[in-house]
This record gives C-alpha cells, structure tokens and sequence, in this order.
C-alpha cells in the first residue's frame, strides 16, 4: 500500500539544516511497518541523513562542499545563473535527490543521532518542495 | 503490487546523458500513486538525477567529476583495467547505482528541471542494464 | 508486503568491506519480485555498492576517499570526536545510508561484479546496525 504527500518547506539559507521535525509533521500517523521515500523536486538541492546533534557538524559540511567542489572553476561553462548554480548541482549529485528510511513500530528507524538534512547549495534557492511516498 | 522490467541501453561515450525517455519507454502505463526504483547492474557507470535543460550542465558535470576524482593517482592500486576505470568505481559510489522517483497520478512526479542521468564513466562501457521496479 | 530484519554487523576496521553475505544470512527466502532495502544506522559509515572481485579496489576506495575529503582541514569546528570524525560524516553522505537492490525470482539481482559495501569510516567505530525491508 502507498501513501503520499507533496508538501513545500520553508526558505531555508544557503547551508545544512535539519528537517526532520518538517517531515514528520508532514505526514499522518506511521504505518507499523515499511519504509519512507522521500524525495526534493529540484536540482540545486539535495537530502541526506547525518548527525542531528552538534551544529558545528552542519558547518562543516558547508565549508567542507564548498571546498571539495569549488566555485568560479576555470572549467564551468554553466555560469548564467550565477557562481554557485553550477557547484550547485554537482554538490546535490553527491548527496542525491532522496533518502529512504525503514519504519518499524510506528515510528521512523533512524539511529540515534541521525536526522534528515536539507541540503540547500544555492544562496537563495526559494522553498522547496518534498515528495513523502511510504511503502507498507 | 511489483511490476519489473529489465532492458539495456544503447551504447554511449564517456560522460552524462539524459535518459529520461529511455526509461519510461521501457515501462508501461505508470500507476497511480508508487515509487520508481531505477538499477544499474554496473560498478564503473552511474545514476542520478539533475538538470534537463542545458547541455552545457553535463559538460561541466564531466568536468567536474574528473577533477574532483583524478586518474592515475600515485596511489590507486588497481591500475590494469586501465587509466578510467578506479576512478570510474570510485565515481560511481558518489552518484549510486539507482534513484527513486515517485509516481503520481499516473506520472513521475519529477520537478520542471530534473531528469534521469546516465553517468558513464568508462571511455568505453558497452551497453548498460538497467532494472525498473515500481512499488504500487 | 513487507519484511523487515534489523541486525549488527561484526566490527569492521576502518576501510571498504564486502558484506553481501552477511546481509544475505540475515534475511531469509527472498521473494519472486520486489526491491531489498538496506539501512545503517549510523552516520560516520556508509553503504554503496561497487567491485566485488579485486581487493585493490577496496583499497583504492579508502586511498581515493581520504584524499577527497581530508582530515585536520584547518575550516573544520567539530573536533573533539578525533580527526577521523568529521571526514567520517562527510564521506557517510556522498555514499549515503542506504542501498537499494532489485529482486528477481528470489535473488538479489546484482550484476556480476557487484557487491554490497560497508563503507567504515571510522578508526574504531564499532559494531554498526542495519535494518533490512523488503517491499514485495
């Protein structure tokens, strides 16, 4: 069985942030069992799951992005919109564009110190809209 | 329900290609409301989803992923399938080997900009399988 | 339908390993059709799916990632876990926490030369958890 529903985040600033809450309030009661689909329908942001308890470690995943895959690259040839479009979307390649976690009890099995990060890599990248898809 | 198919696709050079359509054409009439898992049965090509509209997007992915990920490292090991292939694996592991894409109402419910890459990462891959399997 | 397993792996040393095994020993009879979900409960180790036959890749793997994402960056604030740490969170998401495999006639559908990776990136980061669902 599915169960779905598209819903639109708040404005986030360039960064990671945790969206874990926003989800949950997003959909309805659990199933006892299944697994959690969800997905970001745009390109220049991404999701992934990582700790949930110390914010310098969202910090450090900015500056570590920011240097791994570097703006103004003397090879970008996709630079109209802007200097951070195009690391944008190579950086939400990495991460991915969902993340899927199982449901046991009633409840989202993530370990204790994982939570569901928003990945925002453009500086203003507006709201972003999720997909929750649950198989059970 | 299950509903799986299993084809391949024509040959492509190095690089990322959109195939969006190559997809669907292998799949027949969506159901309302599921989850599109896309497989590849290879360990040296990719997937993931990004930007549809300019082409000058998959050239810097291109060039991106080859600066970030360099052949003949002083340290790569495995070196007799030649100069593309360790970074190849290594490539593939950043992107992964499926997406998942929810359907609704009867569509993939994809945001305006995004399409299904194939990330080839071999100078010459050969033909790739892919799997579709849609839970509903 | 739904299957679901949760279950600790041995602990591993800090590297890529294959654990296509352990993760086949842990669930029972597959079904006909349906896709194999498999979580980790942790976010300084990861799963990807890559090369299964030549153990230089793996070796590779380790070599490639701690060049790509370094430890003691100078911009780095969350240290106190140790310089394997933060690099560990960040290599967690560019494989990801999960992998997803197709089922066809009772086996996971892998290619040839695939395997499941448990991705560890930490010095000694224990006994690690994963939850196994299968959608059928």
């Amino acid at each position: 069985m599915i169960q779905q529903v598209e819903f639109s985040l708040p404005q986030y600033s360039r960064g990671f942030h945790i969206i874990t809450n926003k989800v949950l309030d997003n959909i309805g009661e659990l199933p006892e069992k299944g697994v959690l689909h969800v997905f970001i329908k745009h390109t220049s942001a991404g999701l992934t799951i990582n700790e949930n308890a110390d914010p310098t470690v969202l910090h450090d995943f900015e500056s570590s992005f920011n240097h791994i895959v570097k703006e103004n690259e003397p090879f970008y040839k996709h630079t109209y919109e802007g200097s951070d479009d195009m690391p944008a979307h190579i950086k939400s390649s990495f991460v991915g564009s969902s993340v899927s976690i199982p449901i046991t009890n009633y409840r989202l099995n993530l370990g204790t110190w994982q939570g569901i990060y928003l990945c925002e890599f453009r500086n203003n990248g507006g709201r972003r809209n999720l997909i929750l898809t649950i198989n059970y």
